[in-house]
């Protein structure tokens, strides 16, 4: 368990040639916010912090200090990578449970986020099912608690870190990049490669769209060609396409749409076969439940399992994978993947596919909390590369170790 | 982020000079059951440790350690200030959540307060809801735990805090006078003051009377001339009456009571307006509940509402508050407040009001953390002033700082 | 509070000569999975991590890192427990709500166990509902976290403490043991002594099974004479008798069975009266839960009371207590009791009884936070003795001492 410093000390290199001094006392919000040299010291940051800790070298730089943290939808692996994150850097977590609190009794946005905040240094939220409402929600907290802070109410500034939104789900598709950096040996082997974004069917409806959004908006920044596949009907945001296309045009990547997965799987470097609800759905269900309108809800829903269920052919499927790169694309999915034949009838991926994939997946995933760690670690040091030095001068153990 | 040596040693100073070495291994249920002295060492400490803060002076005393939660009324604002306070001190909060524990499978408070309490140091308790009962249970689990330590079972006394009770709501009036004493420039600026405590309507029934009791209890003890307002019918414990009147007597300001809103707020320098249920109601409804009579509660509700609606003039005006001292009287709420067109169609305060106020009403909740940290931190310490000296020598980090 | 270091130093002496290397980086599954050597092991870090803290000597030996608790069962002193151990350690608890998870959307056991586990130095489960599944579902999850540390998943495999599974209840009987070592002046007292486990009337049903069974797995191992009491119908496990029968030869104790409640009690040193249900009961149960035979599981329960109902007389008396060795065995309970008149009409003990013995019941409980906390110390540093010794030496306070 001792610290490989070569390694270590590559990484330092390479932070200390990136410009990131802007991401000191920011938030996270999307990643097309973010310059190429920033989301470069993410993935650098997050490296460092994993070769520490694989070094047994403690990253604990609080003391004490609150990670609070307020989830809107369910979460498994987010909240878990939310929750170590915070631990390796010393940060012990808070949950914000809208039933236990009283905000359901008028609290303002304003109010709550600076009540919760009075010794929090980081704030991670998810709010991922209302088209319009989850950006803006994290936008209205950051507000708020900067506010807070410039009047004295607050003695620091929690920064903010996007557990998904509306818009984009920045934890997890820089997740996927460094996973993806990692597999092919470098950010300089990723031009060219073909990424498949693709629709893929589920049985169930209203999954978010804040994973395709944000894959095209990151993937085509690296030079990549990021073909995004899906029915008619499945759009996404038409800003995210935008965005997409511009970062593709300076990156010298492409960034093309098809409605046909077999045309986007053909040659593929690297797949990620996912259900989505359309975007026009979303905007739809949005409105329906600002105006309480359940039984509308529930219309919708019977519809949108109609219009998937018309689709069951769009799945990650043996065949389909044998006409990528030597029939050997990266496969990515956020997880939980509704696995045919396994937790479902039929889904997005072939249990054969899914489980020779199952190590890379769980790699994947394993980037989350050193992405998220990063972040918050990136917002709270103006000079990060001497932190993280000094880090590994002090020579904390995480886990005791015998003299 | 350097300690402001001056305060420190200031503090400290002042510290010293205050008797409140009974506070030590002992618990914190009501302002009035504590000497002068005391309630001055807990505002001392808090500032001390909120200056330790600001210095980035770590103020962790225990290395390991829990401090549990026991919330039977939702709540935001008290269970992040008592986790803030947990965390400051080096203690891990642990939530009992009477749903997930075998609580109600027959377990005494007796057994229940040993068994959460092996490794525990500190107990925070909201209980407000029934007249008669919620100190009353405090005191059983504090008699619990002394009792397990005294026989060996519990290695420590866990003391505990009262985080709001049938009675008191000692950490939110001690915050709240913290905020008065710096907005006024010390405790010897007080005298004099009047303090219009007074009842205003709400469109929600059954709020606890614990501010209003624990506010006239409290600040008649500083030489203020302490007004309480309500329409006839909301009267609160006779006894808390008496507390006030005594202390009054003693520091020689005064406690009058009133019907009318505006003869309390007349030249007032410190209003706090807020809703409350009449006491006699409260009485009531915990006999209909003891009695499991739901048919009578629901129709003390109804009367409850149709009561407070009668008096939706008792609200804070912008014509109010100009009649206070020069028009500018501190308004103070424990906050979430009732506000007129924001959170209700009519409520406790004017919506301008309310906007003119927040960051002082912010910063007036910005001090419970402490305040509670302060309470836990003396009775924790024979000599609170010589452990404090010796922190700020300690000079450890709470944030990571470039050597 | 200053380390008594000549018992330190005994104890660290009894560790040395103790062969427990295979404990290290394993599980903690049934006491009968375990050498002799290595539940003295357990019981001597106990006592050696007591020490420590009633010294005010910090054993924390990690810096950050989780430990996951999973209960699928309601639980108080179990809760706690693992939250003080973890705490105590220096561990950070993350409880996995599967309600507030992903995991009713069709995550695999093994996925959740990997996505939960990226920080995670253990795990703690409770499933002890169903026949079949509880020890089985652990053994999958600690299967899952080595398959995932193999693969390069997980940097450190988190190893399983069994919080009480439907076999046994490891962290409940090795801390009662803990208990009457110490009762009985040292495990050398422990030959001969007599030992009733007794079922005892309770107004509910469906108790697990994995405390009697645990006792008699464990305390036959003792010497000890170890009585199974129970009426008619109320069989445990087969397998774990025959666990008990061989334990019982191979100790030189004895392991008997009776249906009557009066010879297990006459003479014994120890009685553990307590409630379960017929293990051919709980296999039926699990079979109707697997088929969502709703009604079928109601139709068993009623069954159940009624069966409970004609066996009152099972009860610890003041009567039957008094046919024990010299009228004063131990009274052992895991707790909460259902005391007669108490928490129930008729059940398993009498509140006079109850009363007498609260607190060696309540030091009783005490044992489980250190008992699991040895568990966990023990599966992390393959030489715990010179680890013990060097955090001694270290003499880190636990809580801030003046110098």
């Amino acid at each position: 368990m001792a610290l490989d410093t070569r390694k270590f000390d590559a990484l330092l290199t390479q932070l200390k040639g990136l410009e990131c001094k802007d991401m000191y006392d920011n938030d996270f919000f999307l990643t097309w916010e973010k310059t190429d040299d920033e989301l470069k010291a993410v993935w650098t940051v997050a490296d460092i912090l994993r070769t520490l800790r694989e070094g047994n070298v403690s990253t604990k730089v609080f003391d004490s200090g609150l990670g609070i943290s307020l989830f809107r939808d369910n979460s498994t692996r987010t909240r878990f990578s939310f929750a170590s994150a915070c631990n390796l850097l010393g940060l012990e977590v808070q949950d914000l449970d809208e039933g236990k609190s009283q905000i359901a009794h008028g609290e303002t946005v304003r109010e709550t986020a600076n009540m919760i905040s009075f010794m929090a240094d980081v704030i991670g939220i998810r709010d991922d099912m209302y088209i319009g409402k989850g950006n803006a929600y994290m936008h209205a907290v950051s507000d708020a608690v900067r506010e807070g802070h410039d009047a004295g109410v607050l003695e620091q500034r929690p920064t903010l870190v996007n557990l998904q939104c509306d818009i984009d789900h920045p934890t997890q598709t820089m997740a996927d990049m460094d996973h993806i950096i990692h597999y092919f040996g470098g950010i300089e082997n990723l031009k060219g490669k073909k990424v498949a974004m693709t629709w893929a069917y589920s049985p169930s409806y209203g999954k978010p769209l804040s994973v395709p959004q944000g894959v095209i908006g990151l993937f085509t920044r690296l030079g990549m060609d990021v073909v995004l596949a899906h029915p008619e009907g499945y759009e996404v945001m038409g800003e995210v396409e935008e965005v997409a296309k511009a970062n593709a045009a300076r990156s010298g990547g492409s960034f093309t749409k098809t409605n046909s997965m077999a045309e986007a799987f053909r040659d593929a470097d690297i797949v990620y076969p996912k259900s989505w609800a359309p975007y026009a759905a979303m905007e739809q269900r949005t409105e329906l439940y600002g105006n309480g309108n359940f039984d509308g809800i529930q219309a919708l829903e019977q519809q949108l399992l109609a219009q998937n269920a018309q689709h069951k052919d769009w799945t990650c499927s043996e065949k389909l994978m044998s006409t990528t790169r030597d029939g050997k694309a990266l496969y990515l999915h956020c997880l939980p993947a509704d696995i045919t034949g396994v937790s479902c009838e039929a889904g997005e991926v072939d249990a054969s596919v899914f489980d020779r994939y199952r190590d890379p997946l769980y790699k994947q995933a394993s980037y989350k909390p050193y992405v998220i760690a990063a972040m918050i670690f990136l917002s709270k040091f103006q000079d990060p590369a001497a932190v993280l030095r000094q880090l590994a001068e002090r020579g904390q153990q995480r886990q005791f170790e015998m003299k």
